[in-house]
């Protein structure tokens, strides 16, 4: 990493213990505002992801990515927030979601905590596509009330989404192991992520039939339909834990020159 | 246009009174849903656009765009909604700006509104980049509640944002005629579009300076911190009537497909 | 008009395009506001008016009443928020309504728009009975957000409801030309003023039986079991679209004097 | 009264406890609604009344008159709702106001509860003007979450907002008794009614300044510079305690026409 | 009581008339806010109590209470707020309850309004168990609100919840006269509250089956379903005026001290 | 543990990835409810817990608890909901907090999703004060929503709230380990569970000047005000990890049985 980005963080951590706020102080994260404005807030999902994959994929991928950009970069990672929007999955038994309007209001609470503590950069590290388009509300909706309650950071406070499985490297790397059968909802390569991180979800992974082509998302009733195993052209059996600890690699080096760029520009 | 559409459409129109629904009688529209479960919201925003743009670009535009594609299908489109999320235009005189929490909640009112009357396809043609999130987190409220509702099209019921400006042919159209001096907010391709719909937008055209670099949307101030004059890296001089004449037809033809596709699927 | 007028109206205008805000850029606003500090919101409904009646009624009407207050002052209209509270209509195919607490949050925000940029009368043009109490209330809720927000023109903000068809001059014509059947839902005198608007109306006018008397107004059931075509006591065969133009006439006369009114009183 | 009356009313009751909501139990509850599905609901306000007049004067007189209403036909009348939206007031300390959007909330709860035991009629006795805006979307909003809830009363559930101080015969005593001097706020009419009420009142009365003029209503702050002692146009001092007799009088008979009339009608 | 009490108390008086918030006028309320920064407001609930036991129950002791401390006192008690959460008893006829939502944005607001005239002590006297939770929720809710708005009192601004049937004395006493037979709703210590309170009670006053034991608290249905005439392992026959009145005065004494220590404390 | 258990549980499970939701899949889900209607999820808060203990002290210890009642009974553990009700620890770094009515919605539409699926009893296990209001709020609004859906489980679906550090045993073990030097926040019970989770902590551990005595919670200004370094009354240095692990003991021993009792309840 260039020079550049050490002047932004704080450089690499030995453990997860330095970089988790749940395990710092508040004293300590006072020292730390001293130094760095920057923190990574993880986003799931505790959702289906087929009949092979794990119900909280979504969560622990976001958390994963999360904590190793953590520690590569010495940036503070709040706790996962492991419920997100997941309204088309509820017709799946385990998916439990919270309504576009409360996660909105979810993200903008704690975005505006972190806001009136003085952090100018939140750093959101999201496992599951249903949340962008509310945490995209939410980060607005934050930055008028920043404004409106005249926070002291409201003119340089600034929130970010980034999805781990859109880095670039990311899906380049799921095209060649598995081409068009990545499809979009539990997908081979976030279901590799999950077996590289837990070992015990291997068990769970068998052949499966032919999954039902990728097409729109709707409503519960729709989903269920259109997609009666959960999967949106994809075979998760082609996931191998190996391939896991590869992508995790890759999207926390993407997601570390991300942050990097995010924590620089004015 | 296929005849594949025009199982779908109702076919092409004269004049746009045949398709607007404010034009309607409610018997008028008992009859089209024997025939047709398809309609279009055109979703703009009232905000500045640049130095020399009209603050009601994005809903001109959207207006246009779905006008042209109800006249050429016969689809029904409802009247415009012309207040959309600007928050980070507030900065500027004019700009009208609704909360991602009520843009959320009136846009799941009107489409909860059509699901009640028994249409099956809400095609919302969208004129503003600010509105794609939350107009998607709206569609995911509002599916749920179709659902909790026992409407009875809850299974078949679908919303679908198109954004004109991100049409293939139109963004290679810009390209073209523009290069880097598109820019990303009051470009000259909707500018062109505005000129060719209102003639006396013409005499606020001139040259401008250079413009504030593209880069990322924040809050109120920063955006007006960021981007003085509130063009984001563009030239909206370039702009030329006939550009946007071209630009509709553009337009037209490739959301018209996308809607063919929309109301055709199951 | 008086020099009175003149010294708070910036004057008759020309054309529509002076007056319409999203014809306005930014600066021209910003210039506006050292001379005046009013503005027009056209407010309408998207609603049934009877089986010959356009569902737009509310929306256009508001409209051209606002356009033509506007042209006789200068003093700025902003687009029409064409979706107003109709939730009493949803018995009838086309009707697209608000909840009133989403109306209440969407001209809350909209006036609030209007106050940051340093507007201090808004001057909502009702084309709908039904928008009255929501419109209200909201203009209390931002009384109150304005001054919670410590915003500058706090204690100088103002917001007023006017309503065409009560003005004393059209509701006088109304009763010369319709008499009784002049009613309350699906007036002749809102159908004269759309015919007058749109050549296109006239043909779906036809002569209708005789209308359920006027009544109470409840939930959307009762309405269509109460009033089985959606007229309230009215016959708008009457309407003739010289009688519209007449109205329109009245209609400004009455809202420019209340405007002038509105912008003088301290 | 008419015999029409009394197969909608269970007739004249000697005293309140047998028409007091708060002093039965369930079960007679129960029994009630075998024979009448209509109750009163007296709403008020806490908020000043000028220099002498009670801050709970708009509770005060509702509850009055809903109680002798009740006690003339034997319908229920709910606890009285003292605290209403009085945001316009805020400026002068004691007044305790609910948001229009709070109001908006506890109303469509409270019918909402009443329509769920199958109550058919609400009739809401008012005591101030500031409410009247948002009980009027309340109920729009309430008769939609019936109809969305299928409540078995969703087709026949009725609410109507009465306001005592405008009844015609209160309205026309008040104007021979006091004139101009009626005012809008703080009037005598109402504080008469208060001074019946309470004894204690009386030794407030005292004479007073001129008052401010009649005038529009805003935010707090505009309200507070407008009417410096809270009174528009009124002179509370020519109220005495026997107009008030006289006045609850006048009210609860014309109230007791509008509830008849009200329980009557399909 | 001590002298440290009269130093924070204005004293004792003579009659409720003196310490009624309803009965004041604005500039006493001023007066009195230069002596003493703390009000009194009861909270009651409307709702079924058993086939004995008044629905207004916990309003009427909630208010008899506050009236009590308030003369002993002489701190101001606002009216009362009669409807509270209930939604366990909406499956009794005459229940009226707020969801949790509105109450907590019912109480903020009340307690807002109070924060911004100054009062720095808001001292809630509830009769009703399941508005515990809501109210202290709404209470941090508030606090924050008055922060965000930086209200002048915002360091000082304490919120207080007492519920007068749980003081120790009460419950002492209770235990002592009913034993087990005490139960948890529509108890005889109650109950023997109201008929001290209104008379007209006692003819309610009859013999009654075994209650269904004491148990949780869930829906409507539940409630129902487990407690099938409304109590929960309560006798309330054993209830008599004479304890009522005992109860009346060990509530008081014991919530004037609360009251004391709270208008006491830094 | 009875076989009376053993008839609502599932039995001890070896790894916690037997019941960790998050690493189950949907079908296993399905096949969990065909035996069990039980799910336990965990609530934390992420605010500061003095100058020595862990911000996530709230959550790691409701997680653990959570974890080990769900191996000793192989019921279901959904992923930890790690940000709660802290407004009054905002005036200290790293504190996130959710306003009381997010955090309301939020449970809400958790509980929600599980009443969907089947799941009849949700048993929230909390680790901090400051939920316990907001949470019960919501349990309430929930059961109100699942009656008005008419889902399936409307008549049998149940929450409880149980705090673990309220438990007999631990409170017991707590004052005999620390007697008054337990204080309320910051305490030495949770934090010596932190330290016998993370052994990090430990490096934290201090010696502390004497604590601010236990008092009342308010808004955040008054409480940093109050409790300069966040304690109340505790001296978090007795804190040891053999004590931890004693305490995680006991509150998995008492919160089982709690657990049994719920699931066999009626």
């Amino acid at each position: 990493m260039s020079s550049d980005i050490s002047s932004n963080f704080l450089g690499p951590v030995k453990d997860s213990s330095s970089i988790r706020l749940d395990l710092h102080t508040w004293p300590e994260v006072d020292d730390y505002l001293q130094h760095c404005k920057g923190i990574i807030l993880p986003l799931g999902s505790t959702e289906q992801h087929g009949p092979t994959g794990a119900i909280g994929t979504d969560a622990l991928t976001a958390e994963a990515v999360a904590m190793e950009v953590g520690r590569r970069t010495g940036v503070l990672v709040a706790p996962t927030q492991s419920f997100g929007m997941a309204e088309h999955h509820l017709g799946f038994p385990g998916t439990m979601s919270l309504k576009p309007a409360t996660l909105l209001a979810l993200l903008h609470d704690l975005v505006l905590s972190l806001a009136s503590h003085g952090f100018e950069r939140v750093f959101v590290i999201n496992g599951h596509g249903g949340n962008i388009a509310t945490a995209k509300a939410a980060f607005m909706e934050a930055y008028s009330t920043v404004l409106n309650r005249k926070l002291p950071v409201a003119s340089r406070f600034q929130c970010k989404l980034v999805n781990w499985f859109m880095a670039a490297s990311v899906f380049t790397y799921a095209k060649e192991l598995y081409g068009e059968r990545e499809g979009q909802h539990a997908t081979p390569s976030e279901i590799a992520l999950t077996l590289h991180l837990e070992a015990s979800l291997q068990s769970k992974q068998q052949p499966l039939p032919e999954p039902a082509p990728v097409g729109p998302i709707h409503g519960p009733e729709d989903f269920r339909l259109r997609y009666p195993d959960g999967r949106m052209g994809s075979d998760p059996f082609l996931a191998k834990a190996e391939h896991g600890s590869e992508i995790l690699d890759k999207a926390s080096t993407a997601l570390t020159e991300d942050l990097s760029n995010f924590l620089k520009q004015s």
